[in-house]
């Protein structure tokens, strides 16, 4: 199981009524919290979810509106006690800026351990998720992450009799474990008795960039694509194009040309100026059926299929 | 005339429905914005002051919930087009402090310049205001400020005329202005024709504080004193001790003390774990009849006496 929480929707500044974009995800008890802006962690105690069980903060990029709340949200953490390291992910340059913010907030409760990205794609098991940073196209060094959640294959008790394997070696089989039987000399693999690995759950978020390929690759097979919509109005397309920004046309036309559709695309990022995203969401549903528009607070529980 | 919103009366970390102390002074088109912190722009929006029109900030010292908020603070001041410079000031280490969260707001429409606090006592002449600043007693160095309108003396026709100013050197007199008369070869002096100084507007602004003889100073005869009130609840004077804050009946015993008394005074900075302080304001007001509770977004409009 995994749930989501998209923590806020805005982009550029907060508004009264309109966090900035913010997601936190949690699955097994291991939490990553992407992208913390002003307000992040006022909006996070609105739906009550713990700011001290975040193992992993990713940031997209250094852009204010995506990181000016990381002071008073590791204040947060230090103030519930928070002892276990936190694991922070974002462009190169990350250890710098958390750094000079660090200014306000010197002293935690806690260790944070830097990981910087710089490749085109990179990939970090990071407690029950596999991490998926991608580059997108910003003004400055930005990146988009799906979360995945990997389920192993189903155990096989027909191919475990089969095999002669003692019923006391499954669950061990089952962990991944390689057992040397002493008494019949034989090996068992889990590969014996466990089928290829199944779906898992995958949760996509991008923001802050123009259309690109790696989002298309990083949509297919999400259960959620989170996807900036800055502009709703077509006639908007060219401020997005000169401020590196994505329109909810874009977003939709990225999320329908992945390989396996996601099965909702979600938009956030809103520009202040769009006051009501709603309007235009039926137009958008032409070119991608499953879209909706985010708001504040809203959460999704996710289970594996079947 | 002045009016002041109290933008927020939290303490430590914001909350839903709480903002973080702040204050906003506004007289003569001249604002005065004294700390900032998470969401401080967010509480200015919802009350529908400008930030573009802060021509001074002030703080009071730099922990994170007086200050995390200056980085969004100064972009949305900026793309609302300021121009003019901006004025800080704030103990000793401002500018390092600034510099340091500016690693995510480093472009401006607009210049700043710093005015570093170190001593017991400063004045600066700023706009329509006189900025009191006060040494207080907190685990950092802090300030409190006293942000004074003075209010010139009465002009007196009758002295005028009888002294042979002629009508048409009386404004300049009321203005300050020296003048030689080259006709009778006399000189006029504006306190030849205009009475001692009246009573301006004063309103004195502190918190994160033991008591101390500066803040009874300077809460005397102001027309609002605005004190932190951290704990209401008797059995927590200790901790207001062992962290240096002021539990409200410390600040209603200052504004009782103060040589002239306060006209009212306005609690602020509630410790988190304060969800209702307005259960200990009758027992406040046995001490100092004028106590209020501040509250979000609470505002005072203030003339000249008569």
């Amino acid at each position: 199981m995994l749930d989501i929480c998209l923590l806020g929707t805005g982009g550029m500044t907060p508004m009264p009524h309109r966090w900035l974009t913010s997601l936190m995800i949690r699955s097994e008890g291991s939490n990553i919290l992407i992208d913390c802006g002003e307000g992040t962690q006022i909006a996070l105690k609105e739906v009550g979810w713990s700011p001290k069980s975040i193992d992993v903060m990713c940031f997209t990029h250094y852009h204010a509106d995506h990181i000016s709340g990381l002071p008073g949200m590791l204040l947060n953490m230090s103030n519930a006690d928070r002892t276990e390291p936190v694991v922070m992910i974002g462009p190169k340059g990350l250890f710098n800026v958390v750094k000079s913010l660090r200014c306000i907030a010197p002293e935690l409760t806690f260790e944070l351990r830097f990981i910087e990205l710089d490749q085109n794609t990179e990939e970090y098991r990071l407690g029950p998720y596999i991490l998926k940073c991608f580059k997108v196209k910003h003004n400055v060094p930005c990146y988009g992450y799906s979360a995945v959640v990997p389920r192993k294959g189903k155990f096989d008790p027909e191919a475990a009799k089969a095999a002669g394997i003692p019923v006391s070696c499954w669950s061990r089989l089952q962990n991944g474990e390689i057992i040397r039987d002493a008494e019949s000399g034989k090996t068992f693999r889990p590969e014996m008795v466990i089928g290829p690995e199944r779906r898992g759950i995958k949760i996509t978020y991008t923001t802050d960039t123009r259309p690109c390929q790696n989002i298309v690759n990083a949509a297919s097979d999400s259960d959620i694509f989170i996807c900036e919509g800055m502009y709703g109005d077509p006639d908007c397309l060219e401020k997005a194009r000169a401020y590196k920004h994505c329109t909810m046309q874009e977003a939709a036309h990225m999320a329908a040309e992945a390989q396996i559709p996601p099965r909702e695309m979600w938009y956030t990022h809103y520009s202040p100026s769009m006051t009501n995203p709603r309007q235009y969401i039926e137009e958008m549903r032409k070119i991608f059926p499953a879209a909706k528009c985010g708001k504040d607070g809203m959460i999704a529980e996710l289970n594996y299929d079947d």
